[in-house]
């Protein structure tokens, strides 16, 4: 893992850009050198980990005493992605566009992607629990839900995840969704035009967790109220501190 | 009001038993003399004031610092019954060992019984507005979502409220949540045997108020997690501090 930049912000929180082999990231941490627990947090669908609204919460989060790292995994982000990629994007605008379902577009391309990034975020989990001043347990606190179901099922390290139930969970995420076991805050925007609210509701009644917590609030897709990142750091409070 | 009873508990909180007329009432408030703004708590479908759940919430919440009042209103917990009412409650207890529909003869008491406490919780309203120490804005924090929905419409003084979606919520309220437009926190127990999800949805769904959150937890009906006392008492600091 090298650092290839690293600035202080007025919030106390120290932002680090770094590279692991292709993988891009960027860690964000507190000021003070006591070991803290580590988040590991994904933008929705493979959005870059630049987006200013994953920026805000990882600061806000790094402000509250954790480590958060983001990374633009292997088709994600600025990440060069394959023909086939191009392709169901490319078929995915014609489709809304025409007003057409776009159920199996999203699958073809968000089934796969979630498949790939898979990877790249284990390796960046462990080389970050290499770093002094990051002490386990982890969680997961994303947009990208169907990367933190495949995530919480597949990584013991992960203690605590929180989801936001928006954009598409394919079905292979669906159809686990009650393998994941963890503690659970689940957010869902009441009124989010592209994520039909039953979905999410069934998605939620799936989870195997004894304790999940739906928060839903009224509003579209980015509309989720402030004081839900205060409630996340405090679920994540609970389950890593 | 007169007071009839007053102890300091370990909490630091002051518990002082009150009767307004017919109206027995509890007031639970910190202990310092600073101004604390007012939480009207009433227990679900009538339940004494004196029933332990409603009690530790009560003593919580005025430990976080608020005055807190329950009280038996007209046709609840001690208070002296109708013959129509002791009817709806006999055959409730048949209809539900006879494993029988049981909505209408909810409607039956429960409608009215609604009806008949939101004078006595104005009137209680009242006189406590009147107590040194405590100081509007108001919120409601109860089990009984019907009432609330009620005291909420027609009460004006009602800045923020927090539901329990358990218990029978009679047409009327149903009709008429559309008219609540205070900020609003709705809990809901996923798994709650006496009370129908999809009802306690449409429910929320239904609400006037802009900012509504819905929080939801798996578990039975007295399931709810300890950690919603918590939020329950953060979404109250939002609006009436």
């Amino acid at each position: 893992m090298r650092f290839t930049s690293e600035q202080r912000l007025d919030d106390g929180v120290v932002e680090r850009e770094f590279t692991l082999g292709e993988i891009p990231g960027t860690l964000w941490t507190p000021e003070s050198t006591a070991p803290v627990p580590l988040v590991l947090m994904a933008h929705n669908n493979g959005l870059p980990k630049a987006e200013p609204r994953l920026v805000a919460r990882a600061r806000y989060t790094a402000a509250r005493g954790y480590a958060v790292a983001s990374i633009d995994a292997a088709g994600c982000g600025d990440r060069p992605r394959s023909a086939a990629e191009e392709q169901a994007r490319a078929d995915l605008g014609r489709a809304m566009r025409a007003g057409e379902p776009v159920d199996e577009i999203f699958e073809s391309f968000i089934g796969p992607l979630v498949e790939k990034a898979v990877p790249d975020w284990r390796t960046t989990l462990d080389a970050l629990l290499e770093l002094p001043g990051i002490d386990g347990p982890v969680g997961y606190s994303g947009g990208w839900a169907a990367l933190g179901i495949r995530l919480a099922v597949t990584e013991p390290r992960i203690a605590a995840a929180g989801f936001f139930a928006g954009g598409y969970v394919p079905r292979a995420q669906r159809e686990e969704a009650g393998r994941v076991t963890v503690p659970l805050l689940f957010l869902l925007q009441w009124d989010d035009e592209g994520n039909p609210r039953q979905r999410a509701l069934d998605l939620f009644d799936a989870f195997g967790s004894k304790e999940k917590t739906l928060h839903a609030n009224p509003g579209g897709h980015i509309g989720t109220p402030w004081f839900e990142l205060e409630d996340g750091c405090r679920f994540l409070d609970r389950h890593l501190k």
